[in-house]
């Protein structure tokens, strides 16, 4: 049996996450029962999400459990497999966390999924292919639902999700503009992303400032936005709303440290007639399959070309994990396992 | 040619608005030209929405115009017609303004509209089967779209809209709740109007409180919730959302003076993945007949018995407005003028 690295929830976070809340753990991988399939991690994913996990509240999704590994999407080969379905050396698609190895039930809806890397590279199926693409996916097509013409935006834009967002949002005739933080990720949006415009939060103080910015990116007003952050780029948005815009809510990334994040001026709901929808991607699993066909298809033919950056080795995911959360990663983050 | 009385706005509120910012007007009545109808107005409404025309800020309707006659709906009677669609005494709906007749243009599409008023008095069809009752009718059933058994709430309880979407909501089986201003209000909405609970929001000094009020009255949560106040009421609500509740926007009257009203919460939109959508009733005009059809019969089965304060004499209007704004009035706000 191989020897499984494990990073564990060793305490919760008060205010602000640390290296000191995961701690590392080795232990033998179990012996495979019928319809089990062992599979060795490549990569693991890492996202803002896991920051609510971390904490003990109530929230869309039960707390990660602490002294237990943590959760989280990876990608890798099958190395035993006690399941007629998955043969050794597959290359999967599964939830394993952060651990080297995982033994994951072959049958369980969801759990484990054959991916084909003729086309796509593996790790992006933790990424433009995965769920943070179909995230973009969801809240562009089911709730912001664009017009070709109209002006979309997005936070956090030289992300896995705004890079996404972005590619489908062009193939449907809009504008898009992103936010992004510091003028290398800015350049990049507008670049190798193709947006049309990219401001630079940092450059801020306020969101009354950033609202200016967003005048000039978007003379036409804005139909559409995608949040994922939440706080003063939310309001500078809802200050350039058009009649009838969507905003898709899919993070609050601010918030996560417990510090209240109010909206300013929730008024401009009523006034401009708009509709704010909040959204967790994993709810809505009969829709996967046909963003997956549409997010491969524009990785396939060049039009999606999203960036990683890969931290090397299990030990240095908490470190690169804090440093997601505070947008230090240039794309999809990735811990590279082997 | 009778003289007729008009209220104009003198002047524009800086901060609270005052009886100083009305002026009143005497005039002759025009002669008629061909296809135009004489009003005179029996009742005349005042709601809340009036206060957000008299700012001069960008909002989804313009401003009142300085030196005009103020805007609203009034009911009255055909007293000189030369449009033949119309004949005198007729009961007739319209947008006659605070004065005591009106010109009207018998083809302007919406304008002035023939009412029965065999089994509806004609003051109702400024209430609960008029625009109020349709903008609770459109909250509710296109916004919340409630199934059988789920928990509603609503603030501003016992005015004219409230009263509407508590007789509507018990039609579709709900539990309803509703929030109101004092002991002998949220008596008449649970004894008279047949809510299941109110909460007389002045007992509490904070959101926190309200909403400890609000999860004993709401033991299952709130699936859906019509927003005519904001702030506080709106904050406690959040608190004690279902997962995918639905939050009908259709007021923000403590924001109305200008002072921030922020969102104290908004990533619960994300952890509940709530839909918050703003809505004017008079863009869905298309649903009217629909809606009126339901309220008339409501009324006239007696399952929604409106109440009405009633204001005697066009001088009487800015008080009675100003007095709307604070919630002295009980049920629809009204002024008679004959």
């Amino acid at each position: 049996m191989p020897m499984n690295k494990q990073l564990i929830l060793a305490s919760r976070p008060s205010g602000e996450a640390s290296v000191d809340n995961f701690a590392l753990r080795q232990q033998e991988t179990p012996a495979l029962q019928d319809g089990q399939v062992l599979v060795r991690h490549h990569y693991m994913s890492l996202d803002p999400y896991m920051r609510g996990r971390m904490n003990d509240a109530k929230s869309y999704a039960v707390p990660q459990p602490l002294n237990e590994v943590m959760v989280g999407g990876t990608v890798g080969e099958v190395v035993e497999s006690r399941h007629a379905k998955f043969s050794v050396g597959d290359s999967v698609v599964g939830m394993g966390g952060w651990q080297e190895y995982s033994v994951v039930d072959g049958d369980a809806p969801g759990m484990l999924r054959k991916v084909d890397t003729t086309h796509v590279p593996l790790s992006h199926y933790l990424g433009a292919v995965g769920m943070p693409g179909v995230t973009a996916w969801y809240g562009l097509t089911q709730i912001i639902a664009p017009k070709a013409g109209e002006t979309v935006t997005v936070s956090a834009a030289s992300g896995a999700v705004g890079s996404a967002y972005g590619a489908l949002a062009k193939a449907r005739g809009c504008r898009v503009v992103g936010i992004a933080g510091g003028p290398e990720k800015c350049a990049y949006v507008v670049n190798e992303l193709g947006f049309d415009a990219c401001i630079d939060y940092k450059e801020h103080s306020d969101y009354l400032s950033l609202s200016k910015a967003l005048r000039q990116a978007c003379p036409d007003g804005i139909d559409g936005h995608f949040e994922n952050v939440g706080g003063m780029v939310l309001d500078a948005v809802l200050l350039r709303t058009n009649a009838f815009a969507r905003i898709a809510v899919c993070g609050m990334i601010a918030g996560y440290d417990g510090q209240p994040l109010p909206m300013v001026n929730p008024s401009l709901i009523l006034i401009n007639r708009i509709k704010v929808e909040g959204f967790i991607v994993s709810e809505h699993m009969e829709l996967w399959p046909q963003a997956l066909a549409e997010l491969g298809a524009l990785v396939g033919s060049g039009k999606l070309r999203p960036r990683e950056t890969v931290a090397q080795g299990l030990e240095s995911a908490p470190e690169a994990f804090l440093g997601l959360l505070k947008g230090k990663n240039f794309g999809k983050q990735l811990v590279k396992l082997i």
